[in-house]
């Protein structure tokens, strides 16, 4: 059992494009187009976009600007062609149990509680707790028990199911019950596809100063690793620190 | 603290139908209709599914006909126009993490643990637990625990934010960080509204026998009050006793 | 052959509130709630913001008060568990191209063109067209000319598909060919299901300056509509005459 | 103004999969994976799966299995992280305005008939029709005294609209009027986002002989371009020829 106070975002996907894919309908229809990203997501958002008013040839607009220019406008829909794929580690299940409210523009796939042994579970504690040794050692204590419990039921559980001919299935029974005394603390990993639009109104709702401090965390972390990946897209947004020393992401547009 | 087994499903809001403006229309294009259901959101799905083919005048079918074909021929949509308002308590939190997974058609608002003060909340115990002394002791022993390290940590924190000038605030501080010992067998609240097609859905994949106790019992629960609801809907469900005693849902017509 | 320059809402369902079951829920918990709408659909969304804060019981707030509230903070799914149903006739397929693209919250079922017999149809016409006989006589020929191909192919089709045995097969197969040559200004009908954050995004993305005619008179229609049908929810509003003699919406409160 | 019979389908963009970040996250909790596909797509969601059940050492199934097993058990989630973006043109206004009623997991951003100017356009010609001598003269003569009527109402309109000083804003506002007079039949384009369930669940019902020809079109398309591109996840499908010449797909796992 470790204790874990940071999250863990990890950017693994990205989309590329097909050049030669683009070319082949640019020039079917006589049209020609280049762009000055190079980042795959960034090129596609822009291509939706010039096909909407097949603008393609006027390109007077470098890619940041005619980005910049829609994220204006509000014409988020442009910014759904843009994907990327996150490994979210590190976390407890109330982050989890908030960031799945988020719908349109998500994917999730999430740790099972039902399948997966969790009696070599981490917990994430608070740092307001974590930072005085009082509550900490109150924290520690309530979840050492709830550990143990979730142990002991898992194992009583199994006993008790002794006669379902499959494992797996035996097993699912123990710890989908057993899982009831699992503290909200208990560290999960989430799978968590999403698109450019959903993208800015997580960062926008979740990095700000009404979110929880945990997914504020996760918002800042997912707005500095969009900024270096796709700073056409996300290079409006300020990290601000705050008086009580946490941060806030800020933009002057607002709600794609 | 009360300790909790059964789920409660209130169904707190249902469609009417505005009889003289579906005529208005009717009558501006020289067609008449009528039906056989008085129940609003059965009349609306067959009044929608109707305008798509201007088959107003030719009912021959029934409602019950009508909408048998619709679910038979998965043309679900016509289900989306029919619109359902619940109240579900006495679930845990692993339940509404679960739930809240379910998108299409459904809308969700969830007690807040950030906000409400879980001094006095209650707790569900799963079955299997419940019915076994030695296993019982042990959940119960596990859930007090976490419980009095709650409120504990919630005094001490609200202490430590005592010069925070916002009294909600200065609460918000506290709870959002005690949380993290809570159990998933806390109880939780969600207002939950769901149109036809996602019921449906919902019944078939959470009244299954691979579905987890707690959901299945819900998902139980409102197909019995969606039958006596709106039985052309519901009807051609079945609930079936499994060996092992739990209940699931089965129709011939699944996946709407 | 009919020529139409208004579009036709109708409001053909709303919901009502089972008094009883809320009451039930309430005092299972000890709770107390008044709420001074009658409107089921406020009622619901109140109940349902309540549920999130457990604040029932400390009702200062009027309904109006408290949507107003829930709109200025942004927290709009609360609005998603009020809904309302119409029917929109007397409109272009143009409109309806761009109506359907609204995904989150709406439910839509469409007069089919591949099943509906278009001979009898009848054309939308716009205003600036309508209002110049020049304008107006190029408009009619045009359609006229597309509609008299349409019946000629229909006939035509549906003799070359003589053998197939299934006659509304035979019709679909005629008809999903020769609507090729209806105009975009042919009439069409929408059963459209849709809830208060929809409406809202609605009325302000298709209500404003930057909208098309005709979907902005849909806009505006339902907008006026829905603020004598639920002052709490749409009373922000105010109705704009811009220099051109058109209308648009305006609300202090954008972007639920 | 040229004649088309045939949509063309373009694949231009995909997912690359940043091996570096998932061995990363790999690493830190001491686990190992290997696959034996190249395809970005199929590695992420076969990367997301087995997150759910903390899987990847046990990779006794190779990644064709491991999604068969998926999309047998219908866990159709997972398919949500293997995103493609598409553009696709030669297809008429009846195609798109089917195509964007499909909600999940698509994006759609579509040449706009308001901005861009349609005297150029091209036109989509069913095959029954064009292959009857008879009928293509019909819909030809339609077709061209529509496209003709278009080109003298926006050249008058613009006349009209004279004194409104922004260029882009007059053009619009004649463009916008006169599109009223274009048949179904006028090509458009639509640059396309969708995810590998969002793509199946297209191709199960647009790939059926209940759809519209040309909509079947673009899904036997897609289909053949997907079963080259991602063969685990659309490899179960076969293409049938049925008795009238015309093509569906079918697959033992439907309704993913």
């Amino acid at each position: 059992m470790n204790i874990i106070r940071e999250p863990k975002v990890y950017l693994v996907g990205r989309q590329s494009v097909d050049d030669a894919a683009i070319d082949s309908f640019l020039s079917e229809y006589g049209m020609a187009w280049q762009t000055d990203t190079d980042v795959g997501a960034e090129m596609l958002a822009e291509a939706a976009g010039r096909l909407c008013y097949l603008s393609y040839g006027k390109g007077r607009k470098d890619n940041r600007q005619y980005l910049a220019n829609i994220i204006e406008s509000k014409h988020g829909s442009v910014l759904e062609h843009a994907v990327w794929n996150f490994i979210i580690a590190g976390v407890s299940r109330s982050f989890t149990h908030e960031l799945v409210r988020h719908r349109a523009g998500f994917g999730f796939s999430q740790l099972s509680q039902r399948y997966v042994d969790e009696s070599t579970a981490n917990f994430i504690e608070p740092d307001v707790i974590a930072e005085d040794e009082g509550l900490h050692a109150i924290w520690l204590r309530a979840v050492e028990t709830s550990h143990r419990a979730y142990v002991e039921l898992v194992d009583r559980l199994a006993a008790k199911y002794k006669d379902v001919p499959d494992r797996t299935q035996r097993r699912k029974l123990a710890r989908q019950a057993a899982r009831s005394v699992l503290p909200n603390a208990t560290e999960t990993m989430i799978f968590v596809t999403a698109n450019g639009r959903a993208l800015r109104h997580f960062i926008e709702m979740r990095g700000s100063e009404w979110a929880d401090v945990e997914i504020r965390k996760v918002a800042l972390q997912i707005l500095r690793i969009m900024q270096k990946e796709a700073p056409s897209m996300f290079g409006d947004y300020a990290v601000v620190e705050l008086a009580d020393g946490t941060e806030v992401a800020r933009t002057p547009h607002e709600k794609v």
